[in-house]
């Protein structure tokens, strides 16, 4: 009876067993795409869409160049802005993304090493085991990768395809700074070379430092400062990079003709398009909702939370920047109203600054970090134009310097979130002096010095070189008349109607052909 | 021998048990995430690249405003509708949002009231217990929030930073409407107050009335009308009060020197750059892709349905509303040709049009309230022109005209399809009076004109204000010279190759520096 | 005893059995939406946001066409770029999607057809049944479809809906093609006309063949050529088909008054903007990352490789073309400069040319076929200019030719993937000639010679047609005045401070308006 009773009740209770466990599992599993896939998916397209808008500020770059520089060099402005992505992709693909990335002292990005699924950056497959060989280092301090060039052994990947995609834009936004510092003056190939130097080496080589598992990255560990540096979307790898580099390449280069007298003082040297390059900057902002808060590389869990506090932080500086800049140049600026050109330049810097720190930062933070940034920029414009030093659009004050700002504002304000811990080998919570650690403030002090420093002493000899080769200037007379018709072969503007003999095939410009030109 | 049978089968059994029933369970958890963060993530993740989108709308609104103005005031022009962001950013952040949604009255928004997952907006964490404290109201009918200043105390939640920034560029949205219809004589301190009017009170009041759980959206529950004001993605909520204070400022300020003569008759003052105002259009209809099919707060389960509703609805309205306002003008209007500003209007006519109802119509709907928005802002903008008020964009015909249109089309086109149900605290499927529901459109007639002589009226005591500060209209003489230079400091275009003595320090910029203004 | 013992342990574990069994379940489903669910969110949300970015290649184009045409056209240029997109929408929604996608003479894209769920696109609905009923097809080779106009039957299915915007904003990119290479000279009616023969007909006829399930499609299965045409994102259904509209509109519309001289040699006429042209080539490229990453069609499973590898491509082969023509033009061209016009026309080329391989290929192949592009697009645009052609914008060089060169390519570096299976109907890994498959080169040579053939046979007609009612070209008088005026109704550009007389009600803008009209 006992027996039957068992057998009875035991069969079908085995039978339901199997059917509900494996029900479990089906309606988790079947032909539906599992867990694991799905924030696969949800990861790679917030990174690669968030690509996208930072490809797409190389449209706001070329037109606030552009705007703040003069018609006669439209031409040669816009087709830097151009070009610079399509040379330093190159560039980057053949060389940089192997330098920066190639091979990671520690564990980095290596999705395993992280042990909660919250901060799973994308998949990068078995990253070390297929980029991790030579490294440069001393000890503990990691300078520089080298291997994954032309994405080789990697390219099937479809992780780090999207994590090469996303970096490869960073990296263009650097390139592209330089551009406004040395504009209307600037040789073609002087250019080539210029993005060329960015994207094949300076941005790879402070990238490695700060991202790749460089020494920088790593002072937690060495030193015991904070986590090491940390720069979320890149106040210093980015900024920094380009406005170090836009900062030697226009001490080199030097100052246009006319924007300094004899005595010291500075003429004015209006932009000829104000709509052209408040568009740009409109367009830079929204780019910068890819950078910032596309910095998360996840979107799932903590990614999530540290992608949306980046917009909002991102949006709040940009606009307490350009608030600040313009309440400044009203009040106490020169022509006591509020400048346009200083108050596109103010929204630039309060988005620069709250960079390195978007992510880790209250709302209330970011609005102060922006109301300084914008104030920064007309100081530091009006300083470097004592210094003689011509930077056609504020370059140097909008990314160098904010860039620093913004470095330092980390190690300020950061509140030790704990979702922040995990992020990008991150190992505690980031924490600024008024939040309680001395140490994470210190090791953003290196940061800022090292890339301020290295880029700019490397640059200025790379300038020189560029310079001694006879590449970096154009001829006075071609600046005179303006760069588009010597270096590029056409005007910019050509108003009139005009029909030239000879078509493509033999198309000669006059310099006299554009209705623009007439000095 | 059944004590052994039972226990050599039980035990084996549990242990199958155990493993097969946390097998099923660690398959779908284990460190993957749970499918409730996986849907969090793609609706905060939507929401997030759907404000994106609605941002980028401001460059539109920028360059249609300076398209169809003249070159003398492009300077002036671009310079508002960016720190018309700036400014109302700050200012939704101190005082907006607080207004807007600080205290809810029915469950709105909280997620736990809504009963399936499908129609789960972002999850707003415990909403209630953090914002819900003051809040004006006379019995059912709440009026006002009070609570969140500077996000307090909710600025740790993302989703809800999420909707904050949702919200804000929806605001900014609303705001940068009436620069158009005082361009071209508003004094930049006129702007600036206008600009915190509309972020820090008048949106605010409307968007609680209608989406953040006041009297206009309760109208359902307290006098039974359908479910209350319904609109979609704002063509009251944003579209009307925009065009409203566009109206009030317009009639305040009173028209151009020279735009109307002293029998009565009107003068044209065409747009300078047809090809900007084109480019802002084609910007502001890819960004109205956040805007509307965004307004579904979710994309899993119903949310989706409503999103990719909406976006062809948009495209098929826009499209439309351009189609017929071009044919009207080139069938009827003045000139007989195909009208670029007004097909450019139609096109945003067609777009505002659709916007209360783009997910609760059919496609052949869209078409139909495209079609009749091409008409109306044609109409309008005749209208408008001999009742002797100047609004240089057409800001009142496209964004108050069809914005009341929109709100209306609800009451008649919705189709009451089941998806709806859920949306933002509706309690049953939305339907209008072509479906059987005469409720609906009562409650739609209640929101167009609780909105239309609230913000008129308000706004129009606030330009009256305003006005006796002087602080509103431009000198004649600056006005006539172009606001540029006296406002803004700096010419918007300098074609020449001007050189000027003084540098940013000093910079003075003459009245005759620039080729553009020989009268 | 044993009974006891049997029971005690038997009772609470069924008990155990079902909360385990349950709880495994429950913690997948309860409230929570299920896999299948938030798969079909991504994949939706990709389609979608992938269609805003092709959307916004509108603005690309226009700007593009506008800069590097005459100012005195530049309304109509911008207004024909703005229309086509209005009238096409609405012939797309009326005609063309039916045409094209209204019936499917094998599984594709019926989701049940694909066994895998890694491979499913969006879910379309039961497909079949709701479209799939007259079928214009001769054996095997289906030539059209027949059903679904209005979306008749399939507007409430969100799937399809999704689809229809995607496949919408696609055929607009073709149907803006050809506005490029008849610029400065149509007629605003023979543009009318032309939208709609592109959107209602000739390209969802090529759009059947190649995506729809028609001929081309199935030559797998008729054959036995690899996997019939596949054309990963359009290089021949968009590219070619609106190049070939652009060969047949320029030639039968004539070149433009001086074009060429009596000796067959040939005037430049140089564009009025280059920062326009060079900022619509950014944008353009930026949309470029939703038409080809969108094309995978999903994001969960192999639909993510799959745009992770067309985006990185596109942007490789993009820089690459740029490059490789602006050294051409450098190195061999006429005026030994990086020219601007052919550094974006070979930008745009390398993109063209990897739309259809962009998923199928090494990094390493999307840089060959970019530098390939490149050096195409600048010996076509002479080679043009010699046969009397005259294409002011090159968009026969850039979208035939080179979208011929990418349909080709796809025979030659596909690499068999196995990712590639299952995408589209694709029924084994797409394989090229240099990994072995002779069958998939023939393949992609039919489709290439049937787009060719048929849309410049059929357009050629068309055009004619159009000339003979005489509506393609604009009188004489109006072309040497520019087209602004007699065609639009007003300039594009208005420079000096203008009022005139009547306002919108009876504005009649005389000729000498605006300072750009003295030739």
């Amino acid at each position: 009876m006992a027996k039957t009773i068992g057998r009875r009740l035991i069969v079908p209770l085995a039978v339901l067993v199997l059917v509900l466990s494996f029900g479990g599992i089906a309606s988790a599993q079947s032909n539906d795409p599992p867990n694991s896939e799905l924030a696969e998916a949800i990861n790679v397209m917030w990174m690669l869409i968030a690509g996208f808008l930072v490809f797409f500020m190389q449209a706001g770059f070329a037109l606030v160049e552009a705007g703040f520089t003069r018609a006669k060099n439209v031409a040669h402005t816009m087709m830097m802005n151009l070009m610079v992505f399509c040379v330093g992709a190159i560039g980057y693909w053949l060389v940089g993304f192997a330098l920066q990335y190639g091979a990671i002292n520690f564990t980095y990005p290596a999705v395993g090493a992280l042990s909660e699924w919250a901060h799973s950056p994308v998949s990068l497959g078995d990253w070390q085991g297929l980029l991790a060989t030579p490294l440069l280092r001393f000890g503990q301090f990691g300078i520089l990768g080298g291997s994954g060039f032309l994405l080789d052994g990697v390219g099937a990947v479809s992780g780090i395809l999207a994590f090469f995609f996303f970096q490869l834009v960073f990296m263009d936004t650097a390139a592209t700074i330089p551009t406004g510092s040395t504009a209307e003056r600037l040789k073609f190939t002087g250019f080539i070379l210029m993005g060329l130097w960015v994207s094949m080496f300076i941005y790879p080589l402070i990238g490695n430092w700060v991202w790749g598992g460089g020494w920088l990255q790593n002072l937690g560990r060495s030193l015991g400062l904070g986590n090491g540096a940390v720069d979320f979307a890149g106040s210093g790898v980015v900024h920094m990079v380009g406005g170090a580099v836009a900062l030697a390449g226009a001490i080199v280069i030097g100052p246009r003709i006319g924007r300094f007298n004899k005595d010291g003082s500075a003429n004015a040297m209006p932009g000829h398009n104000i709509p052209l390059g408040v568009l740009g900057t409109i367009i830079l902002f929204f780019g910068w909702f890819g950078f910032n808060p596309g910095s998360s590389l996840s979107f799932v869990g903590a990614g999530r939370d540290l992608a949306v506090t980046a917009a909002v932080n991102t949006l709040l500086a940009g606009a307490a920047g350009g608030i600040s800049a313009m309440t400044y140049m009203w009040m106490v600026g020169p022509t006591k109203k509020p400048d346009p050109g200083l108050s596109v330049n103010g929204v630039l810097a309060g988005l620069v600054a709250i960079t390195a720190s978007c992510a880790f930062v209250t709302q209330t933070s970011s609005v102060v970090i922006g109301l300084v940034a914008g104030v920064l920029v007309c100081l530091a414009t009006f300083g470097l134009e004592r210094a003689r030093v011509d930077d056609p659009v504020g370059a140097v004050p909008v990314h160098l310097i904010n860039g620093l700002w913004g470095v330092l504002a980390v190690g300020i304000f950061a509140t030790g979130n704990p979702d922040t811990a995990g992020w990008n080998g991150v190992a505690t919570p980031v924490t600024g002096l008024l939040y309680g650690d001395t140490g994470q403030f210190l090791a953003q002090v290196f940061e800022a010095f090292a890339v301020l420093v290295t880029v700019l002493g490397l640059s200025w000899v790379f300038f020189k070189i560029v310079n001694a080769l006879k590449q970096l200037r154009s001829a006075p007379q071609d600046e005179l008349l303006g760069l588009d018709i010597p270096e590029m072969g056409t005007p910019g503007y050509t108003n009139a109607d005009v029909v030239m003999p000879g078509g493509r095939l033999s198309q000669q410009m006059p310099a006299t052909s554009s209705n623009m030109r007439t000095k």
